[in-house]
C-alpha cells in the first residue's frame, strides 16, 4: 500500500481525491491537511464520506509528512504549492501538483500569465505534464507530476487530433468551453452565491484566460509549430460537467468518415477516451460523464462552409482534476491505468 | 382596440403573447386557436395565466377570422403558417408570423434548407424581416411580418456592428449559441425529458442550423457583401434565455474603448438593445434579462492573439420570439415600440 | 407621484421593489441607499435594472429623508429597522417595513424568538400586519405596516381557511416548506455557494423556525382560540417561488366539493388569491406564480385516512416580500390594489 | 460469476443496474432484454456505459433465459412482471423484481391498490420485502426478492425507529417527500418536460399514493399494531435524490440524545444507514448520498411545541431502485451487502 497524503484536502479536489482513494485497491490514505479545519473530521467538511474516513484533518508539516507519506497530492491554490515542491521532492516524496505552478516549461511563458519569476525553472523542465494521453511514456516513474486542469485538459484533447493531423492551415484557435459551477472551487463568492449563477449563461476572464498557455504548449509541441489558443469560458448552472466547443474552417472539403478515423487513430488504445459518433447522442455531452475520469471527444462537419468543430466533455473534477491525477500516478507507478477509476459514469444525474 | 388573434396558442410562444398582450393597453385578444385544445380554457394550458383570460380556445376557422380581428399573430410551426397566409392578407389582416416561412428573401436559399420550393415567392419580398433594430423603417404600416426567433436574432445582433464596421476582414463566423430548454417549444421529447435535459451542455444541428441563412441574409445586407455564419447551439440547463458568443479574429490591434463607441454607434436609439461594457457583470448574460425584451450586447478583446468575441443575450421566448413580434407589431401600427414591453427584467430568476 | 425612498436597496427585496415601482403609475423612486453601495449606480448592482434608474445608491440620513420622501420602504435586516421606524414616524413619512420587527403583537413573544426585549411595544400594537388578505380594512391610511415575509405569509394563507372554518379539531400545524434560494438573500454564504445549494432537499432552522409566531398570531385571531405552529423549511434548487404544504387530520370525512367552497369562500373577492383545483395541474405550484404576487391555494384530500392537506405557492420575493408590500402600501393609499402589479406571471420560467 | 439477466434494461432502473453490474466481482451481465430496443447496443440507450458492454438489447424469450442466468432482475411496471414470475421460480432462477407486484402480503390490500385480483397470492406469502434494514435474514437464500422504490423506502426508514420505539402516540403520519425527476423514468411526458419540470414544486397523487400500503405493512409489522400512513410526493428539480419529511407530535418532552440514542440503536450494524446529526449539515440531504446506496436518516425536534420531524434521505436509483434490489441480491448469495455498493457518494453533484 502506498501511503498517500493530501495537502489542501478541503476544497473540491481533495475531497474528489478522497472519494477516489477511499477505494484505490494500492492507496492507503494517512494525512489530509487543512489549515482552517485542522482537527476537525474530514466527513464535517465532506459529508458525503462520512464512514469513509475516521482522521481528522490536520495542519501541515513539511517535517513529519516524510514518515507518513510516499506519495503527496497537492490541493493547493497557485501559487503556493511553489513553496512546498522543491522540499517535498528533497526529502524522497512523489510529488502530484494540481496547481498550475509547474505545467508551463517555458519560465518567460509562466512570468507573462501568473506575474511573477518562476523560482524554480529547473523544476518546471523535470515535471511532467500529466496529461496521460499526451505524456503516457514519461510519466513512469515521474517524480513530479503537474496535473493540469479542466479548462487546459478539455481544449487539449478537443483540438490535439486537428493540429496533429493538420485538419486545419491556420493554428489560431478560440476554445468555447461551457463550465460548470463546482470549478470555481468551494468558496463561495458573489458570482457563485446560487441566486446569480444559477440559469447563468456567463462569459468570465473572456479577455484572456491563463491556461490557454498550457494548451499552446502542448498543441504547439504536437503541431511542431507555433499553435495560438484563446480559451473563452462560460460560467453556466450545472454543478459537474465542462464542454470545449473549438470551431474551425477547413481548407478542403473534408470527409465525416475521414476526421472519424484520424480522431481515432489519434486516441486508439487510450482508455479514458471515448469517440462519440452517430446514433442518438452524435456529439459529446458531459452529463455522460459524470463521476467518471472519461473524456468524450467528438466533432461536427458543416461541409457548406468548410466549418469543423472538434468537441470535448469532461468531468471537471475528474479528468479536469482529482480523477485525472489518480490516472498519472497510476501510470507513475506502473498500476493500471484505471485503478480507482472503474465505475462507469453516473445517468442521470 | 386592435382586436388581435393568435393562431397556434397552446405553445410557449403563443403562451407569451397571451401573457403580453393581457395588459398591452392598445391590444384586446379576442381569439386564440389551437387544433389540440379547442374548447378548454386557456388557462388550463396556461396555468400562469388564471384570472387574465376566460375565453376558451377554439379552432382556427380561416373564414371567420376577418370578422374577429384585425390582426393575426401565428404561432404555427414552419411550413403550416405558408398556407394560411396568403388567405390572411387577402382578407385584409395584418400578419405577424412567427415562424420561418416569410424571413429568407431568396426562394433558392429557402429551398436549400427547407426542402421545397416557395409556393410564394413574392410574397418573400413583401414580406418584412422583424427585427426593428435593423428594419424600424419597413415595419411601419407593414402589412405582412416575419419575426425572426430566437438564435438567428441573437446572432445578428451579436454581428451586426461587427460586419457593419468590418472589426475584421474574413466575413465567415461561428455563432456558439447557449440556448435554455423553452427554444425547444411545449411538446416533450427525449431531449427535452428532464431528467436527460437537466445538466446537458448538448449540442445539436452542430452539422448545419438553418437558422443561419437568416443571419447570412441580414448580415450580408449591412456588411454588402457575402457573409457566410454557420450557427452551433449547446442546449443548456436553463428554462430560459440565449447567449451567442460570435469569436473573431481582428486583422489589426484594436482599443476597447474603440470597439465600444462602434457598437454604441451602431445601437444608438434602440430602445431594447443595451450595451453591456465592465462593472462587476462585464458581459452580457441572459439572466438578467429574463421577462424582458432587451437585447444585451458586449464584447471581449483578447489583444494578446488579437481575438475579438462578440456576446449577445437574449430571452429566447421575448426578444427571441413573442417580445419581438409585439415591438415590430408597435412599430407596424406607429405605437411606442415598448408599448406592453416595460417591466424590467425579473431577478434573480 | 408619491415620492418613495427604499432604504437597503442593494438586496433582492430592494431590486424587487424597484422592479414594480419603475412602473408603477403612482410612485417616483426619489432615493435608494445602501451603505455599501454608496455613490455607486443602481445597475451596477442590479442588472436587470440598466436603463430604468439613472439615480446612484446614496447613504441613508434620516435628517434629508423627510424632505424626499413621502413613504419609506425599509429593506433592512431583522433587528435594524427598529432603530429608524420611530423617527421616520415621527417626521411623517409612513413606513412600509418589510423587516420582522413590527410583526409581532405580544412583546412577550417578540422577545421569546428574538431574545430581546422590544423597545417599542406601543409601536407594536399600532403597525398593521400588512397580509392584505386579512387586515384590508386596517391597511386604509395605515401610517406603519410590517410586511410579512415569505414563510409566514405561506403557511397562514394555506391554514387560513382550515382554522377559520374548523377543518380538524385539533388546533397544532406543521407546515412544511420548500423554499428557493432568493429566499436567504443576497450575501453569498457556505450554504448559498452553487455547488452546494443546486440539487439540495436540505431541511434549515429545523429545531423551530421563528416566523412560526407570526403564522400563530394570525391563526389564533382567526380561529379565535390559540393555534400552534411550527414551520419546517427546506432549502431546494428553484431561485424563486415557494410551497407550503400543510398536512392535518380530518375529524369527519369530508367532500372536495366542501373544502373547495369553504376556501373559496374564506378568499372570495381577494385580487392576488387564485383557489387551483382539478384540470392538469389539480395543485398549487410556484412555478406557475413566478414574478407574480399571486397566491395559488389548493388542497388534497385522502379520504381512506381522513388525511387533508392545504397547499400555497407564492413567489417568494413577490407575495413573500416587495409584491405584498407594494400590494399593502396601494391599500393604504387607496389605489388599486394591484397598481404596479398587474403583468401575469411568466411562463415557463 | 452469477450469470445474470435484466428484463427491461432500458429504464432508469435498468441502467443503473447495468452501472453497478459493470463492476461487480460477482456477476456477470448475460442477457439485457429491451422489446423496445432489442437488436441494438446498450451504450446507444446508455451513453454513460460506452465501453463497458458490448452486448445488444434482445428480447425477452422465457423459454431461453435458463440457459443464459441465474438470477433475473426485472425492471418492468407494475402489473407486468407478474406474469412472469411464477414461471421464471418454476425454471429454477432466482428473481429479484424491483415492481410492486409481490411487495404486499395482503391480497385484500393489493387489490385495494391496484385494482385487481392478485393471481398468485401464494407468492405474495413467499416473497421477502426486500429491505435489508428490516428483513436481512430472510433474504438468505431468498428465491423471489420484492423490492421496494424510493418513497416507500424513504418512508419506512424515516419512520421505523419512531413507530418501533414508540415516540408517538398516534400511529398516524403523512410523509412528506420531494422526489428527483428520475423517481418518473426514462418516458418523456408533459409533466417532465424540462421546462415544466425544471423549478416546479408540484405535488402530485397527492389524493393517495399507492406505495403508502407498503409503509403501512411494514411499519404495522413494526409497531405491532395498525400503523396509517399517507404520502405525499412533491416534484421538485433535482434529477436525482428524495427526501422523506415526517412530522409528528410527541407525547411528552423528548430529548436530543435520546431520540438520537434510540435511532442509533434500531439502525445499529446496518451498513448502509448513517445517521445524521450535528455539525455544518445538521440534518440529512440526498445531495450528500449521490450514486450511493446510503440512506441518511436524522431528525429535528421542536420541544417548544413537541413536534418532532424524521428525516429520511436516498438515491431514489440506488436505495430507492437498483442499488437496494443488488444490496439484497448480496444478502441472499451470502456476499458481503456492500459487494459492488462500495464507492462513496458523488459531491459536489
Amino acid at each position: 500500500m502506498i501511503r498517500t497524503a493530501i495537502i489542501g484536502g478541503s476544497g473540491y479536489t481533495g475531497g474528489e481525491l478522497l472519494r477516489l482513494l477511499a477505494v484505490h485497491p494500492q492507496v492507503e490514505v494517512t494525512m489530509v491537511t487543512s489549515r482552517e479545519y485542522a482537527g476537525k473530521p474530514i466527513s464535517l467538511i465532506h459529508p458525503n464520506l462520512k464512514g469513509f474516513y475516521t482522521m481528522n484533518f490536520t495542519n501541515f508539516s513539511i517535517d513529519k509528512i516524510g514518515e507518513k507519506a510516499d506519495v503527496v497530492f497537492l490541493g493547493l491554490p497557485h501559487g503556493v504549492s511553489l513553496n512546498y515542491v522543491p522540499k517535498l521532492l528533497e526529502i524522497g516524496l512523489q510529488v502530484v501538483d494540481l496547481s498550475a505552478d509547474f505545467r508551463l516549461k517555458n519560465p518567460e511563458v509562466y512570468k507573462y500569465w501568473y506575474g511573477i519569476e518562476h523560482p524554480y525553472p529547473d523544476l518546471l523542465q523535470k515535471a511532467v505534464y500529466g496529461l496521460p494521453e499526451l505524456h503516457a511514456e514519461e510519466l513512469k516513474g515521474a517524480k513530479l507530476i503537474a496535473s493540469p486542469g479542466c479548462n487546459a485538459t478539455a481544449t487539449i484533447l478537443a483540438l490535439a487530433p486537428a493540429v496533429k493531423w493538420g485538419f486545419v492551415g491556420q493554428m489560431k484557435f478560440v476554445s468555447d468551453v461551457k463550465v460548470s459551477s463546482s470549478e470555481g472551487g468551494a468558496k463561495p463568492s458573489e458570482g457563485s452565491h446560487h441566486p446569480e449563477r444559477q440559469n447563468a449563461i456567463r462569459p468570465y476572464e473572456a479577455d484572456g484566460h491563463r491556461h490557454a498557455a498550457e494548451a499552446e504548449q502542448e498543441l504547439s509541441l504536437l503541431a511542431n509549430k507555433q499553435v495560438e489558443v484563446s480559451i473563452v469560458p462560460h460560467a453556466i448552472s450545472s454543478v459537474r460537467g465542462a464542454m470545449a466547443s473549438v470551431h474551425m474552417w477547413t481548407e478542403t472539403d473534408m470527409d465525416d468518415m475521414d476526421i472519424w478515423k484520424k480522431i481515432a487513430e489519434f486516441y486508439r488504445g487510450k482508455k479514458f477516451v471515448r469517440i462519440i459518433r452517430g446514433g442518438i447522442h452524435p456529439y459529446p455531452d458531459p452529463k455522460y460523464i459524470i463521476g467518471s475520469n472519461f473524456a468524450d471527444i467528438g466533432f461536427a462537419n458543416e461541409k457548406r462552409v468548410r466549418r469543423l468543430t472538434m468537441f470535448s466533455a469532461i468531468d471537471n473534477l475528474m479528468k479536469g482534476a482529482a480523477g485525472q491525477a489518480v490516472q498519472s500516478f497510476n501510470i507513475s507507478r506502473g498500476f493500471n491505468e484505471d485503478e480507482g477509476l472503474k465505475l462507469p459514469p453516473l445517468r442521470p444525474a
